[in-house]
């Protein structure tokens, strides 16, 4: 353990080290940069980072994180209301949205159906997205969870729950990514795109 | 840019991302992480790093931080008194008290004479080195400042300075590393350990 001159610069380093991919060595970088900085820096990082942690709020309607009740994508009036794009996080719904090809509204489940770590379908925001679709006119569910086990075990439970509505449920296509050669595609994914091939067709 | 559903969220990236060695992505990365961990978490980082940088101070004796007037060491009366250790900053008081090789007390320079940067003797803490070895019966001043021009510049400058003074003036040895292979060392490194070449000798 290292020893600092000043306990206030240790706990500085330790709370900054508990932050995910932080160790002491960059903990300590950081603290030492603050230190020698304009104080009202640190002051804007403290008082942003409570800011957030104290007064962000989960949107009524898609549970994405949101400054309001409702979240700027549901409040928007030119989004599409009748396509629901079902994710497992905010970090999905960026996502999306970088692409600029979903011009619809979101659905957070916070988080995936992973019996291992103890997550069942109560967990997740489930009940209110059937509850969404009882209520709306919804005509398409994108189902866009990870394509790992846990996804699909989400999407068939999903599916199942939402089987008699008339809403057509779709899940966003699995392949080989573009710009991505053959040969360092891996089996499986191969396997699925070869499985899943579509018409080619020249858009005019 | 990517646009955050939530400013409060976005003006916590912004700042995280401030930080040196931390971009866009692991400032998100890190805000989310706070915000599903427990509220006290972020309270705690918050609050830490703000004590630090408002009580946080330097040691009157050898400026070195510190949280009381006197450092640690300083008033540790197991240090040796006679030998004072001159450095950059206190990082170089950490890694040279890593080594448990020297008990003597530290001055720190608050950085080398740097003219490109418009460093000048001026602002580094030179007056208060003079001043310590005026009052105190000091033995020898080990320059344990970087091995590049600025830090040899700085030497030669402290040198000077003290030359009157009875106190003996060191600098630390460089050569190659203990560990290397001679042919990894770099030119310079290898001939200035080839000129500084001490007598072999077996410690019993």
């Amino acid at each position: 353990m290292i020893e600092y001159s000043s306990q206030l610069l240790q706990n500085a380093v330790n709370e900054l080290a508990r932050l995910p991919g932080i160790g002491n060595k960059t903990a300590l970088r950081l603290a030492l940069h603050l230190l020698q900085e304009d104080g009202s820096r640190t002051e804007a990082l403290s008082r942003a980072l409570l800011k957030m942690k104290n007064d962000i709020l989960l949107c009524k309607k898609c549970h994405n994180i949101s400054d309001n009740e409702i979240c700027t994508i549901c409040s928007n009036p030119r989004r599409d209301e009748n396509i629901l794009c079902v994710v497992e996080d905010m970090r999905d719904v960026m996502a999306i949205e970088r692409t600029a090809c979903f011009t619809g509204l979101y659905h957070v489940l916070g988080g995936v159906i992973n019996p291992v770590e103890g997550i069942s379908p109560n967990d997740l925001n489930i009940t209110s997205l059937i509850d969404r679709l009882e209520k709306n006119e919804i005509q398409e569910v994108i189902l866009a969870l990870p394509a790992t086990i846990e996804g699909d075990t989400t999407n068939f439970y999903i599916y199942r729950k939402l089987k008699d509505n008339k809403a057509k449920i779709t899940t966003i296509s699995k392949g080989v990514a573009i710009g991505d050669a053959l040969e360092y595609a891996d089996e499986i994914t191969l396997g699925r795109s070869i499985l899943n091939r579509t018409t080619f067709e020249i858009k005019r």
